[in-house]
C-alpha cells in the first residue's frame, strides 16, 4: 500500500472511526484501526463488535492494499503530525512508514485478515433526517436511559416510526423521557431499539449543520447510519421494549406554568442540601401562585420560592432532584408545563405548546 | 452577626479563600472557612496550617460577629446564589441563615474559638512586583520543582534577591529552571524557599493585569503576599537550597540556534515513541545544519529533522524527553539557545538575546 493524503483530513477519519474501537479487549485485534486502500478509495474502518465505522478520506492511490494499524500509537502521530501531506508506506512485512514534512515514523502492523468487517446492512428501509436534529433527539433522551443492566432493553433508546412521527424514547426505573419530530415516512410502524452507546458515539459525529442530513438504514439485527463521509453500524437490542405510552395519563389534577430556568436553579440549589443522604428528597409544595420547594437533612435546610400559573389542586409532592435537573437542563423553552394527579402518582414535563417532547418523573412517597 | 454583600464579591473571597481549605484533615476546623464581621470589615479567612489567607469583601455590616462555616457547603453554596444581594445572619447558636432574592438556607456553624488565626508577619521588608509578572514567573519554573520528598527543600522554590534581581529557582534531580528579572530593591540580598503548593495557589490567584502589584513581605519563618482584597501567608521552608549556579557552566562547545515550535512539535512527535519505555530516551544529533532527533523502541522507530544554526562540534546526546517538553512549553520566545559541552554534561536553554530564562537539562547516558 502507498498513498498521500491531507492530515487534516486523515485527522478527521481517525477522530470518527476512534469511537468504535475497543480499548479493553481479550481479541487484540479489536484495538487496531484497518486501513484500507482499493480502487474505490481509501477508507479506515474499525470495529468493536457492538459498534463498527467506516471513514472515507480522500487520498492519492499509488498502490493498493490493506494494513491494520494499533489504533491508539496511530491516532496519537496523525494528530501531532503537522498539517501537511502525508504519505503512508506499507511494505509486504506490514510494516508501516508514515512521513510528513520532515517526520517520519515506523511502527508495525497486521495483515488485517483477522479483522472483522462490517456486518452487511440491506438497504431496503430507509429514513433520512437533519444530522442536527437526530442529534438534539439524542441529547434530550440519553440521560435517562438504563445505566444497569439489570434489563438490559433499557439501556437502549427506542427509535419508533408511528403515524408519520418519529419518536425517541428513553426508560430507567424512576422516569421517561420522549422526544418527536414530524416525519414524512413510507412506513406505517417500525419500532427499533438501539443501544445507548452507539446513541452517545454516534452524536459526537453527527454535524451542527441543520442542512446535513443522515440516511439511517434498519433490518432486524443492525441499523446503519449513513453520513457524508462514514457509515456507522451497530447491532440493536433484543427484547420488548415496555409500552410506554401506558405511563402517560391525558388527566390531571394540577397544571403548572412555571418559568424553566428559575426551576431549575432552584431545585439546582435545593439538592446542594438533599444530595449528601439520597434518601432525603426535596419537597414541592404548589399553592396558587407559587411553588415552594425545601429540602431538610443533617446539613441543614432550604427554602426556594418560584411565581407560577396553576390550574386545579393544591399539592405536596416529593422528588429526587437529580431526575428533574436532568430534564431541565436539556429543555430549551423558557417556560413549561408540570402536569400532577397527586402525591403518588409521576409528575408529567411538558411543551407549553406542542408536544415535542414529554418527561415523566416518578415521584419519592413522603410520610404525612 | 448581621451584614448584606453582594454575591459576586462573596463568591470571589470565597474563591480566593478555597485554596486554602484542607479537603483532608484530622482537625475538622480546617475544613472551616471563618466569616469575621468587626467594624473595620467583613472578610473570610481560611488556615491549611501551611497556607493562609484571608479576603475582604464589601459589605453593611448591620451586627458583628464571627461565625466559622463548613467551606464545601457554604462555597456551593455561594456559587449557585441568584446574582444579587445576599443577606447572611448568625444567631447565638451559629446557626447562620444565607438569603439572597426567594432562595433561603440554614446550616449549622461553629463557634470558630479554635479556628487558627493567620501568622502575624512583621513588614519590615517588603518589595513590590507586577501580579502579572510573578504568576509568570511561577508558571515558567514551577514544573520543575521536586515532587518527591526526599530533599523537602527541593519542593519549593528559591526566591532570591541579589544585585537588584529577583530570580526563581526550582530544581529537582535531573533539570534545573532559573527566571529572572530586573528588579530595584532596597536589599542586597535575600533568600527565601516557599513551598510549591503555594506558589501554585497563589499563581492561580494573581490578576493578569500588569497594572496591579503585589507586595511581599518577609521574615525568617514566613512570607505575606499582599493583594487588593486579600492577603496570603505561607510558612516557608527550611534548609539550605543548593548553589544552583555551580550547575551553569559559561563554557560550551556546541551552541544551536533553533527554532522553539519546531523543537518542541519534533520532541512532542519522538515522546510518542519513546515514552512507552521510560528507558528509552530520544537522541538528538547535531550536524552543521540540522538537527536530527530519533528514538528507537519496540513500538517502532521516529525520525525528525529540524534546521538549525550551529557554533563549534558535532554532538550526539540524549535525553528524556518530557524534561524538553516541560520548559520548551513555558517559552515564548521564536527562537532559543541550546548550548552543549559532550554527551554527558547538561544541556542549557538561553535566551537568544537576553538573561531572563535559563533551563538546564541532565542528558541520558548512551552506548557508544
Amino acid at each position: 500500500m502507498r498513498l498521500t493524503c491531507d492530515k487534516l483530513d486523515l485527522l478527521n477519519a481517525v477522530n470518527t472511526v476512534l469511537k468504535a474501537v475497543s480499548t479493553r479487549t481479550t481479541l487484540p485485534i479489536l484495538e487496531c484501526i484497518l486501513l484500507q486502500a482499493t480502487p474505490e478509495g481509501f477508507k479506515l474502518i474499525s470495529n468493536d463488535l457492538e459498534l463498527g465505522i467506516e471513514s472515507n478520506v480522500k487520498a492519492n492511490i499509488l498502490e493498493t492494499g490493506t494494513v491494520a494499524l494499533k489504533a491508539k500509537i496511530f491516532s496519537e502521530i496523525v494528530k501531532k503530525l503537522p498539517d501537511n501531506e502525508v504519505e503512508i508506506t506499507v511494505d509486504n512485512n506490514y510494516y508501516t512508514t508514515i512521513k510528513c514534512e520532515k517526520s517520519k515514523f515506523n511502527i508495525s502492523g497486521q495483515s488485517g485478515e483477522e479483522f472483522l468487517q462490517l456486518p452487511k446492512v440491506s438497504k431496503d428501509q430507509s429514513i433520512k433526517i437533519s444530522q442536527f436534529n437526530l442529534r438534539e433527539m439524542i441529547r434530550q433522551t440519553i440521560f435517562s436511559i438504563a445505566l444497569e443492566e439489570i434489563r438490559p432493553i433499557l439501556t437502549g433508546e427506542l427509535l419508533e416510526i408511528k403515524n408519520n412521527t418519529l419518536n425517541i424514547v428513553s426508560i430507567d426505573v424512576h422516569r421517561v423521557a420522549i422526544r418527536k419530530t414530524d416525519f414524512n415516512s413510507e412506513f406505517d410502524n417500525m419500532m427499533v431499539v438501539v443501544p445507548g452507546k452507539t446513541l452517545n458515539e454516534i452524536s459526537k459525529i453527527l454535524d451542527t449543520d441543520e442542512e446535513k442530513d443522515v440516511t439511517i438504514y434498519f433490518t432486524n439485527k443492525h441499523i446503519l447510519f449513513e453520513l457524508e463521509n462514514s457509515i456507522i453500524v451497530s447491532r440493536l437490542l433484543e427484547g420488548d421494549f415496555p409500552k410506554y405510552e401506558q405511563f402517560f395519563s391525558k388527566d390531571y389534577d394540577t397544571l403548572v406554568k412555571i418559568n424553566k430556568k428559575e426551576l431549575l436553579m432552584s431545585i439546582d440549589r435545593a439538592a446542594l442540601i438533599s444530595r449528601e443522604s439520597k434518601k432525603n428528597p426535596i419537597k414541592m409544595t404548589i399553592r396558587d401562585n407559587s411553588m415552594v420547594i425545601t429540602s431538610n437533612t443533617e446539613l441543614g435546610d432550604v427554602y426556594e420560592e418560584i411565581d407560577i400559573e396553576k390550574e386545579g389542586n393544591e399539592l405536596e409532592i416529593a422528588f429526587n432532584p437529580k431526575y428533574f435537573i436532568d430534564a431541565l437542563k436539556v429543555i430549551d423553552d423558557d417556560y413549561i408545563h408540570l402536569q400532577f394527579t397527586n402525591s403518588h402518582n409521576p409528575c408529567i414535563i411538558k411543551q407549553v405548546d406542542g408536544d415535542e417532547y414529554k418527561y415523566l418523573i416518578v415521584p419519592i412517597r413522603i410520610r404525612s
